[in-house]
């Protein structure tokens, strides 16, 4: 594998899920593979998981990781082209991407999206930069439209913790204080499509997903209906995709409770805002799996760096 | 060993200190023992010796060292219990804690009082926190209360240097600009109340440490009685107690100086502010140990590490 | 060598450069020569290129690098002797560099000139306080008059790259948005002075460099005349020297154009500030060397740190 920035890398989802269960199960395997090598972790925006999880993984996998807040550490980027750089930006992607490849042997980039700008976002500037002027595998940890190391680690977590050949998914959108990006939605739903299982999601009007990502998803606008005999309740906050970034005014209460999801195995990436999202009786359950989906993530990304190393 | 937050966990004192000399006369001697085990540094503050000593302390055991500063690089940390997470904390403690265990065989953190809640400071809240959701070994950085690595190094610092079976060492009280922690002086106390020691505390009126710490150590008022015949004298700034983070008029002139001191060894954590803490002639003598201490606590941070190490 | 903080540390430019071209053909040649040892990172300014190609020579030298951002981290540095430090600084120079010598076997510093008094930026205030106070050997990552791991790149650089016995090169101020240090122009200056190339320097008027540092070196205010039969032009923009940190008004176009420079190659410190300093045709075409001097970073930054650990 080359790059790996979107589920759509996956060529086979259930070899990788096996593959990845056979690095769980002996996480110091392949040590020898990464010796000598570097992982350039950069983060436009703040992480806890990625960014200690991603560097596990590298470290399991015998690389040293590099790790470097852009923003604090180093200098604005220049993204656009044929820019006269007199503004605020001292270094050009162009050269960002192309000197850190000198000294990194894969990258890994965090980078939101605006939540102002769809088409902007939706080109990925900052990812696809890096893609294109990096000499070196490009790793994403988040970027606008995209968290695929996540859903690869859900995808894992449910073939781990599915008592039935074909489980019912549900991904359910909840409340939130804040307008927040469809990355992990996003990434989630493209996992689920890619696995044998009953994938629907849950959202109030106004909500609906990319089309483009949902494809033929079935797409419920009544919580209850979509939670019925589910056994996996993924939720996750979203603003609107049609009204690109706001957070509309929504009547019903969307917050997840121990009620409405009844026996469902419960799912959230984190970071989670407590009765908001969910109530503190679903996470503090045993229904719940984000703890066990925040270990995975150690194993996806060590999966994914593997397959790279694997091809330098 | 499980956690280490206190001085209170060291159970004998004199073999610890033993056990560390061991460790700085031959400190790559454990290399083997860390390998393959992560240290997660998790830093609510600023930091420098702890940040540098600790790392060093991982390094010199084996283990990979992740720093990460929480408010920086991470999410705000909710620690309330049952909280309606609507403000700006954006995950949970519950998870935070049990998240990073996933990823760290130990955690070691820093978190310092606000000193304006004095309950709230005694319920040393993210360090409990830490301790009670983490599922792995939590060390303590400095705690609102509390600096236990900082009081070991202190301990090995002074059985280091001492010439007499029972040397007398006085903790001063000196002046400061700011309103400071009372951490770093309870530790040191805890730490000379289990040693063949003659112990006394020097401040002015108004500046009694907690009284359930300094317990039946002398606290004298006049610094001039308090180091008469000292070998070893102890300095630091910390805020009023009783009207608990404020810094009160003192009368007295209680800055460090040569003539005050005499022979004795002069000790300082560091950082510490020349001339208004103690005057230049003191730190740039021979009588200083400020630098010794500051080498010290990679071995006292190894020592603590190591013991955990071992019962991992 | 003790320690690197000037080209002027260099005494044998050409066997430096065949020993860093060694280097770079086995980079890890020398992986047990740091083995168990730390290299301390400290970082007083923003920092991309040094922060990772240092990072990476310490790798490949099997040291273990540690980083600090100091004004982040850590306490704000006091430089002054004898201060009251009643202030906004909470730790001098004295201790904080006496206590990263305890922890790290070779300490780096980056730190910036203010640009704004000419008299205590050429004292080095900084770097020197860590020369003088530090038990360690120091390495200049970029100081207030010079930038040497620069210079010594850029020497290596033009080494590989010339077909010629002695080949031209100039050093050519071009315009900027902000006021910039004159420390890379410095140690470029002194590196060219060291080699065996026809070496001169064109800048408009009024910005002509610190004469102690350019000798007799020709300084020539029409770009066009210095740029004939130019093999090499190194391009940086700089402040006024005389107007001590001045962008003064300047006629002429001096941004670095293909027309201009013709066959010869172009080189950059980066980062570069895209059309302005120069436009994209010479960044975008082979006559470009800024990505390999990037490249040349680690194996200066290795050579530097090789020299320094065969002497400790």
């Amino acid at each position: 594998m080359k790059h790996y920035t979107s589920i759509n890398d996956i060529e086979n989802i259930n070899s990788w899920i096996d593959e990845a269960k056979e690095i769980k199960a002996n996480p110091l395997a392949n040590k020898e593979l990464g010796k000598n090598k570097t992982l350039g972790l950069l983060f436009f925006n703040s992480s806890l998981r990625t960014r200690l999880s991603t560097q596990k993984a590298a470290l399991n996998l015998g690389m040293d990781p590099i790790v470097m807040n852009v923003s604090g550490d180093a200098w604005g980027i220049e993204f656009g082209d044929g820019t006269i750089m007199n503004g605020n930006t001292a270094e050009h992607i162009k050269e960002a991407a192309a000197v850190v490849s000198q000294y990194c042997d894969i990258i890994a980039v965090r980078a939101f999206p605006s939540l102002t700008d769809k088409e902007k976002d939706e080109s990925e500037q900052i990812l696809n930069s890096f893609v294109k002027f990096a000499s070196v595998p490009v790793v994403s940890m988040e970027s606008a439209t995209g968290h695929p190391l996540q859903g690869l680690t859900d995808a894992i977590t449910i073939a781990e913790n599915s008592t039935k050949k074909k489980p019912k998914v549900v991904l359910s959108w909840a409340p939130h204080v804040k307008a927040l990006p469809h990355a992990v939605a996003n990434s989630f739903t493209q996992a689920m499509q890619k696995m044998d299982v009953e994938f629907v999601i849950a959202n109030p009007e106004g909500y609906n997903l990319n089309p483009e990502i949902t494809k033929d998803t079935p797409i419920i606008h009544n919580q209850e209906e979509a939670f019925k005999d589910a056994d996996f309740v993924y939720t996750k906050n979203w603003s609107s995709y049609e009204n690109y970034g706001q957070n509309l005014e929504v009547d019903a209460n969307w917050t997840i409770t121990k009620d409405k999801i009844g026996d469902a195995k419960f799912m959230h990436c984190l970071p989670v805002r407590r009765n908001v999202v969910v109530e503190d009786a679903v996470l503090d359950s045993d229904s719940s799996l984000v703890i066990e989906q925040a270990n995975n993530r150690t194993y996806a990304a060590q999966l994914v760096l593997k397959k790279i190393l694997e091809d330098l």
